[in-house]
C-alpha cells in the first residue's frame, strides 16, 4: 500500500460497514482494509426465507470482493477480530495464515449485533437461529430432517414432538419465521407425506409481552396476530420462557412445550468486538457514539449500525435497523473525508420511511413515514417491491425475484435438500 | 400398506432407481419403497459445476418426495441401508428412528458406485471427489478459502502451493473439473484479487494413460487435450500417482508436486451394498446379472445401473453411464410386471446415441452414435442443451439456464460463498 494514503479499517461488511467502504472506495487518497470473518455480505432481512426452504443461500449472499472487483484501493480480509490496540492505532486479526497486525489511522468497528439468550445456557444449546447464513441452513436441514423422521416413527406422541415449531419473539423476524414455517408445511411437506398419513404440524409463535410488533400502532398488532392466526399459527403472548431442552420448551408460568425445534428471536445484543473499544458500553452493549458517529472520547475510531448507541431527538436510541446502518455508514465515510479536509463533522440525522413485516405468501404490515397504516395484500405487494430493490446485484435480483414467482404460483419451496444429513449439531 | 399389493424395494434414488420407481408408480398393483440416505435425487454430471461456483447445489438436486408427490403407491424412507436379508426377503435400514426392518417381495438394488482410491490410504484422507452434493461443496468451499489464504501469505513458496490444482484422472469428470477450475480462476478470481497482486494459479490434470478420454477415437482425445491446454491446464499423461499428503502428490516416478487441493477422479468401484449380495462378484465389485437384470442365482433381487455387471455383444461390461442406468431402470421396473402378469421376461439392449464431454466455456468433444466426431463450440452447444433437457424439474432447468447465461456473459461465477469457513476437514 502506497504511503501517502490515508489507512481506514473497516470492521464488519454488514450494512454499514459495506457503505463506509463503498462511500470510501471513491476517494483516491484513502486506503480501506475492510475485514469480516465471511467473504460474503449477508442481505439478513430474507435469512428466514432461507430458513424455510425458500431462497438458496447464494441468492441472499453477496461476495464482497465483486463488490470491490474494480476499486483498487478497497483490499477484503477474510478473517477473526482479536484484538484491537488503540493506543498503537493497529488491529489484530486471526486468519488462516496465522495472526496478522494491521496499522489504521481511523478505525470504523461495525460488526452488528448477536442472538441475546439473556444468559439462559439451555436455549444457546437447544435453540436456532435466523441471524446468520450457517445457522439459517441448520435451521432449514433441522425442519426437514425431523419431518422424515416424523413420517416413519409409529410413536404418536413423538410424531407430535417431532412437528411441532415455536418460534419465541414477536418482532418482525419471529413473526415472519413462524409465518414461513407454517407454510412450509402447509403447503409443501403436507402434501408430500400424504402418501402415508396425514402429518398435523403446529407453528407456536412465544411473545413474552401481551402483544406482537412492540413498535407499531395498536391497529397493526391486532392484525399481524389475526393474519398470523388467520394462517394457522398460535399465538401465545405473555408468555416468558423459562428453560429449553432438546425436546421441551418451559415458560416460567410452569406451562412445558415439547418441542425438538425451538427458533429464539427475542432478543440481540452487540457483538462481544465492542468490548475491545474499552468504553462503558451502553444498553445491550451497544456503544455510545457522538452524533458524528465518532467514539465518545476517541475521534479516530467510528462505530456504526446496530452497535452505535446514539439518542434520537425523542431521547430513545436509534433501532438496530438496516436504513439506520446504512445511513449511519454513508455518515462516516463523508466525516472521515471531512476530516482528511479539515472541514467540519456532520452530524446524523435519520431519513426514516417506516416499518413494515411479513406474514408469510399474500399477508403483511406496514407502517409507511409512521402515518399510513397498510395490512394485508397490499402491504405484503409493497415489502416484496422493496426487498427486491435493495437486494445487491442483478443477479441476486433476478434469482430471488424468479424463486418468489416459481414459489408463488406452485405452492412449491425450491430448496429443499438436506446436505448434511448425518448430525445435527443441537442435540 | 395394503397387503394385495405387491411390495418392491427400491434402494437407491440414483438414476437407476429413480427409473424404476417412476414406472412402477403407474402400476396400481404394485406398491414401492424408495430408500436413499438423502432426500433428493442428484444429477451427477453437473457436480462438476457445483465444485466450481457455478451453480447452486439446488439447482441440480430435485426432492425426492416431490417427484411421487401424487403417487399414493411411492413411500419414501430416508435412511442407510444396513443389512439384505434374501432369505427372509427383508432389508433393514438405519433412519432418525433407529433400525427400521421392511419386507420385499421383489428388490432392486441401484445404489451406483462410488469413488475408488485403489487402496491408497492417504489419497483416502487428503483428496476432494466430484461423487456427490456434499463433497462437491466441500471442494468449493476449499477452493475460495485457498484463495483468501494464499492472497493475505507473505511466503512465496506457500502462496504456489495454495494455488496449485491438481485433477488426477482424464476421462470426463476429470476433464471437465479441470477446465472448469481454470475458468474459475482465470475470469473470476484472479480479477478479483488484482487489487493486491497478481495471483498466479495452476491447474494441472495427471492422467495414468497415455493419453485422456480413453474410450473416444484418437483425433477427439487429441483435441481434448489440445483444447484444456489452449485454455491453461497443464496436462500430464502417463503419471501414476503413488501418495498424497495435506500439501502434496508425489508420482510413481518420484516427482512431487506441491499442492494443497487434489482432486481425485481416477477410478471408481460399486458402492459397499453389493457385497451385502452374497454373490461373487465382478471386475470393480459389480454384481454379475442376467440379461433380465435379475441377479444371477436370485430372480427376487434386480440390480440396475452402475452396479450391475453385464456383458454387451462384444463381450464387454456396458459403461457406467446415465443412459446405460436410465435404461436399465425401465427394463427392471418392465421385468417385474411381467412377472407378475406371467409372462416372458425381456432381456437388456442399449440404445446407445454416443458420448460428450465438456472443457469449459465453448470447448467440448462429442462422438455421436459413435460416428460423427464433434469439437469446439458445436460440440459445446449440444452439451448445453442435451444437459438442460436432462435435469428434472422445471424450475431445475430454468435456475440452471439462467445461472449459464448468466456466468457465460458476465465471466462471473454466482456461487462464491464459504459457508462453512472454520474448518476443513481435510487437513
Amino acid at each position: 500500500m502506497a504511503d501517502t494514503k490515508t489507512q481506514v479499517i473497516v470492521i464488519g461488511a454488514g450494512f454499514a460497514g459495506l457503505n463506509v467502504a463503498q462511500s470510501l472506495s471513491k476517494q483516491s487518497n484513502v486506503e480501506v482494509l475492510l475485514v469480516d470473518r465471511n467473504n460474503y455480505h449477508t442481505f439478513t432481512p430474507l435469512l428466514y426465507q432461507v430458513a424455510t426452504s425458500g431462497l438458496d443461500p447464494s441468492s441472499i449472499a453477496y461476495p464482497i470482493r465483486s463488490i470491490f472487483r474494480h476499486k483498487d484501493n478497497v483490499h477484503c480480509l477474510m478473517g477473526e477480530v482479536t484484538a484491537i490496540n488503540h493506543v498503537d492505532k493497529s488491529v489484530t486479526v486471526s486468519t488462516a495464515n496465522g495472526e496478522r497486525v494491521e496499522s489504521y489511522e481511523y478505525l470504523v468497528v461495525a460488526t452488528g449485533s448477536v442472538t441475546n439468550f439473556f444468559g439462559i445456557t439451555s436455549l444457546e444449546k437447544h435453540a436456532f437461529e435466523v441471524k446468520s447464513l450457517e445457522k439459517s441452513v441448520e435451521l432449514r436441514e433441522h425442519i426437514l430432517r425431523l419431518f422424515e423422521q416424523a413420517a416413519w416413527t409409529d410413536d404418536d406422541a413423538m410424531k407430535d414432538e417431532l412437528l411441532t415449531m415455536v418460534v419465541v419473539g414477536g418482532g418482525p423476524t419471529g413473526i415472519e419465521t413462524a409465518g414461513a414455517m407454517f407454510e412450509l408445511y402447509s403447503y409443501v411437506l403436507k402434501q408430500e407425506y400424504d402418501d402415508r398419513q396425514d402429518l398435523k404440524a403446529r407453528v407456536i409463535l412465544v411473545e413474552a409481552m401481551d402483544s406482537l410488533l412492540l413498535p407499531y400502532p395498536e391497529p397493526l398488532q391486532r392484525s399481524a396476530e389475526e393474519q398470523l392466526k388467520d394462517l394457522g399459527v398460535e399465538v401465545m403472548t405473555g408468555a416468558m420462557v423459562e428453560d429449553a431442552g432438546a425436546d421441551f420448551l418451559k415458560l416460567k408460568d410452569g406451562q412445558i412445550i415439547k418441542t425438538h425445534t425451538i427458533v429464539w428471536s427475542a432478543g440481540v445484543k452487540v457483538s462481544p468486538l465492542a468490548k475491545m473499544l474499552d468504553v462503558k458500553l451502553a444498553k445491550a452493549g451497544r456503544v455510545p457514539v457522538e452524533p458524528t458517529m465518532e467514539v465518545i472520547g476517541n475521534d479516530d475510531i467510528y462505530v456504526a449500525g446496530d452497535m452505535a448507541y446514539l439518542a434520537d431527538p425523542n431521547g430513545d436510541p436509534y433501532p438496530m435497523l438496516i436504513p439506520v446502518a446504512n445511513q449511519q455508514g454513508k455518515l462516516v465515510a463523508k466525516n472521515i473525508v471531512n476530516t482528511l479536509k479539515n472541514r467540519q463533522l456532520e452530524t446524523f440525522s435519520y431519513n426514516d420511511r417506516g416499518i413494515m413485516a411479513t406474514i408469510g405468501r399474500t399477508r403483511a404490515v406496514a407502517w409507511i413515514f409512521y402515518r399510513i397504516q397498510l395490512t394485508g395484500f397490499i402491504a405484503w405487494l409493497g415489502w416484496l417491491f422493496l426487498h427486491l430493490i435493495m437486494l445487491m446485484g442483478f443477479r441476486n435480483r433476478i434469482s430471488t425475484f424468479l424463486s418468489w414467482v416459481w414459489n408463488y404460483f406452485t405452492y412449491d419451496r425450491s430448496v429443499r435438500i438436506i446436505l448434511n444429513n448425518k448430525t445435527d449439531s443441537r442435540e
